[in-house]
């Protein structure tokens, strides 16, 4: 049981881990800090958390657990800022979408780096705001501890009980690992979906082209709908990983192009093909469960 | 009422649009024709057809409107086969993808030109085959019509009236007008999906990528689950619009990869912002409804 917990960002990741604790009486106390007071103020009535933080000193005395459920580019003035404020008996984990540089961040700034503990559930929408929170976002979804070389089993073991109370499958893979892998099945496909939206939209038949856009395209671009400053963020996080595959996914579309210039129907009938299988063969294997 | 319907390819566009005309009893009789016995015979057996087509001189004799369901590729050699046997009574119409060559290919194999009525049902789905087929697919869709200089009124008006009837929303272009605009909403974002699954699947840690592979994947790679057949016809048959818009697509890329190296995060949230506030713009306007 978690006696205190302290929530910077109750948002849609913050604010459902909070209602999923809630529910699985894995939590006494939550406090809440953010940017937004209407928002914090919906937690509060919603009963999200307890508390809306007010003075850090006083909130962070006697926590059990931090938890950092904002934007990648937020992460470090909040670490700056409660930095001087923990006790070795508090965990401090998070939930950002890229894991080097909020390591990096946060050995900076915490005196106790043995109480850090890098995650990253892999839950969300391209909703946002507390309002789209709820308690069994993480349920069966997998979370992702990467934990460094001075983070303490007890530390870890408080943040894999917090999440699996949550519904949440821990996995684990090194910072580095982490990074790589989202930056071409996450970030990648994120970057290409915003390209594809303000590409259609600059265009002078942009009213028309968007009156015949279909299903395929909706689906296609769900995740252009997503929260533009959190992507700006973690596309700089994580700038070296993304740029590989960016240069890597042109180079794909280069072949593409030649065998169409070319006339070459086996060519793409093989890329297609190949491509069909493979998710296909992922769907049936669980896709993304 | 259509006397008698015979449709050359019952597959989920066909077979779909005979139900619907089945249970808007707007046609008596639909006969079938296809490449695949088995899927005849599922089509048979759910009343989507009456007859499986045998011989096509008798099966043309009498037909009011013939439809052409099949992919792009397969358009060409059904033409050469039903031209010298189509009476001046019957309507041709098609579902393809593509406009202008399928107005080519029918303009060298018909002789009563003012016969054909090219057009394109917006609706689909990864789903193929006759089993995927159901009477509501083209409610509330649109369907596209992009009439030649030749293409009689009366022929026109038997094409609007069964879609109509099938539950579509007509809509008018000029096959080239058409063309280049799928070239954009559909055919690029197909493009853009497939490579995107054939590239991670082709890496040596396609097994780990996939397993990490979450909700934002699966959608935006729907329609990399599409068949791989049709969509080499669709690309090849539309080459130069497809080829200008991976052109311009890859310069969009290139563009966000000089911002991203920079670091100018200005930059992207520009892009990433326009994005999402023109697709929710579109969504709030009905989206692809």
């Amino acid at each position: 049981m978690i006696k205190k917990l302290v929530i910077f960002g109750v948002g849609l990741i913050g604010g459902s881990f909070a209602l999923a604790l809630k529910e699985a009486r894995g939590v006494r106390v939550v406090v809440g800090f953010g940017r937004n007071p209407s928002n914090l103020k919906s937690a509060l009535a919603a009963g999200v958390i307890d508390e809306i933080g007010a003075d850090v000193p006083a909130a962070l005395a006697g926590a059990d657990m931090v938890l950092l459920a904002l934007p990648v580019g937020q992460i470090e003035p909040v670490l700056r800022k409660i930095g001087p404020w923990l006790a070795d008996s508090t965990v401090v984990t998070d939930t950002g979408s890229t894991k080097t540089n909020i390591i990096a961040t946060a050995f900076e700034h915490l005196t106790h780096k043995q109480q850090f503990v890098p995650a990253h559930p892999i839950a969300g929408a391209e909703l946002s705001g507390v309002n789209a929170a709820r308690a069994n976002l993480f349920q069966e979804k997998k979370i992702i501890l990467t934990p460094t070389q001075e983070t303490s089993p007890a530390a870890s073991a408080l943040v894999v009980g917090a999440w699996q109370a949550c519904g949440g499958k821990i996995s684990y893979l090194s910072a580095t690992e982490h990074d790589a892998l989202f930056a071409a099945v996450s970030h990648l496909p994120h970057v290409l979906a915003f390209a594809l939206v303000d590409y259609i939209a600059g265009r002078e038949d942009a009213a028309v082209l968007f009156d015949f856009a279909a299903g395929g395209f909706r689906d296609f671009t769900r995740i252009a709908s997503s929260n533009p400053e959190m992507w700006r963020d973690i596309c700089l996080a994580n700038k070296a990983s993304l740029l590989a595959e960016l240069s890597a996914y042109a180079d794909c579309l280069t072949h593409i192009q030649s065998a169409l210039a070319a006339g070459d129907g086996a060519a793409l009938l093989k890329i297609f093909s190949n491509s069909r299988a493979a998710r296909n063969k992922w769907l049936q294997g669980g896709g993304s469960d």
